[in-house]
């Protein structure tokens, strides 16, 4: 029998509770069901990976306050767990990922043990202020990269994933790629990332508004997502957008995080729009761009906390309520077993 | 030496992420610290009590679609584990304890290890239509009740409360006091609360004005605690209210939950306004009145997912975030030990 939507809504409506009540956490639980097409919808091994890339621009120091080591120096503090995903993760039992898709940076044999992936496109994207960021070869090399580390991730046992990233001056290529497909100009959405002042947002601004008239190309619509990850992505953007189209194909819960995961997702949107049935949106962030992206792809996210980290730290705090609300979907009382009188 | 926010917030400055990234998790951290007066904030063993009560009024069926019975019919499913707030509580450690603090009906001696504790006031309410709901005696007994309930606790090694509640009924006593506590008019105080359908809700309304009118004593200004308690108060609310009271004196964080739980707060602000400090507000209900009542007391709550269930579930579902919130502070390197480079 075809799975049908109703039987889960009459299951949610006899739990011992008025109906709708648990308001959102009930859609959570519609929505889970229908991407998995059970009655029974379940979390199981919950993971975060977080793809980290360096980005040519950000050695110009035109459009990032931290300098671009940062980007190595905080792949490391992922693997000693030392970050705020460490943190997260560990406390809601969520297996973390770091994958270097591409940093500027030799990190020698760390094992998969220690939480890493060694899946490295190149040092770094080049200066996008210069030339495209990517070659083709390496858009398609990184796309299918992400899709064999989610496939790998699934078969362990895993059907929630959440994304997260780390890039010294990747707001500035989230922020193109938001321009380009929302058609909004470019300074509504370039924000202050990591913590720009007044005057180097100003610079942040004037850069990328150069960016994106020299990538003319790319801009022009029909809008192609190879063409804007060459120009504009990183290495990590690329990786998540494979990863995306994957976890959809798997029929995965995929939650999604701020500012540069929204921007892959988009990209992912492009080229495949099914991938957004199978999207929870964690969070607004606190970086500028992103309540106009969510508005954009009609997506009303769980949390506003106001965070603008990344590195996937608003999907860790969101998944304990995906999970929530599947949890009281199987472990609620119904009125019968109960025995508590229904409404008059 | 006495405590100082700004070595805290120096502590959380030094953490490996740009200065206020992590957005509200901060200022919890910081709300926390200044509470228990310590660089190093700590949530330990964290409880959700529900006062479950009942009330004259609901015996005629004017302000309430479920019957009365459902009260003790629901507070046996939190003994037996089949509630919402069961779910959440065992998701994440949460200690539950069910208080009688004057539910209609006899439960015998179910014991503590069940969750359950005894502090019966009476067999329920009288209707309000007619009398006061409770005599001054009664008034004090629960409050001091509430007092006690919540020092055992405490001295069990918990710092941080919630506080939910069961009483078919309680909406209507809950917007009757935020009536005349923000002096807004009973209709836009009165909501749903259960699920009443549209004429409901006009009788509901009705009832409840002429309630408020016949009370006049009550909510004369200026206004005492415990005559608006006499008035239209429930068992579980004047024990919640105690509860507060001993909550803040003790330096314990508290956890506000959905429209009644808010509305015992606002009679133990008036008897101590300093408890406020002490508060952190869970969610917005999807009950009518509830987005009033912390815009009155200034409140900004974490989580918006319409829940209007009670029994503390709001409370319970944020929790895990005030952990993060001391959890990074603790858990997280800085840029020192990480030997991660700051901005330029």
């Amino acid at each position: 029998m075809p799975y049908n939507n109703k039987a889960l809504q009459n299951k949610i409506d006899n739990k011992t509770k008025p109906p709708g009540s648990l308001g959102r956490l009930e859609e959570i639980a519609l929505q889970v069901g229908l991407i998995q097409q059970s009655v029974h919808p379940k979390i199981n091994h919950p993971h975060i990976l977080v793809f980290a890339g360096d980005h040519g621009i950000a050695a110009t120091s035109l459009v990032n306050p931290y300098p671009q080591a940062v980007t190595a120096q905080m792949v490391l503090n992922f693997i000693n767990g030392g970050a705020a995903i460490n943190v997260f993760c560990r406390q809601h039992n969520i297996q973390l990922r770091v994958i270097d898709a591409g940093v500027n940076a030799n990190f020698g044999d760390i094992p998969i043990s220690d939480g890493f992936i060694q899946a490295k496109i190149g040092y770094g994207t080049r200066n996008y202020l210069e030339e495209e960021a990517m070659s083709k070869e390496e858009v398609h090399t990184a796309i299918e990269k992400g899709k064999e580390i989610l496939a790998a991730v699934h078969l362990s046992g895993c059907n929630c994933i959440g994304f997260g990233e780390m890039g010294i001056g990747n707001t500035s290529s989230a922020a193109l790629i938001m321009s380009a497909i929302t058609a909004l100009p470019v300074e509504q959405c370039v924000g202050k990332g990591t913590g720009t002042n007044k005057e180097q947002l100003a610079t942040k601004i004037k850069t990328l508004q150069k960016v994106y008239k020299k990538h003319s190309k790319a801009t022009a619509h029909p809008l192609s997502a190879i063409n804007l990850l060459r120009s504009f992505g990183g290495f990590e953007i690329a990786m998540m957008t494979g990863a995306y189209l994957e976890a959809a194909k798997r029929s995965m819960v995929i939650v999604v995080d701020g500012f540069i995961c929204t921007a892959a997702l988009m990209i992912a949107h492009i080229m495949d729009n099914k991938v957004l049935d199978n999207c929870l949106f964690a969070h607004t962030s606190g970086e500028k761009g992103h309540a106009k992206m969510l508005h954009y792809l009609d997506a009303s996210p769980l949390l506003n906390l106001q965070l603008r980290l990344g590195e996937g730290t608003g999907a860790a705090l969101a998944i304990p309520l995906i999970q929530s609300a599947v949890n009281f979907v199987e472990e609620m009382a119904s009125f019968n077993t109960a025995g508590i009188s229904n409404k008059e």
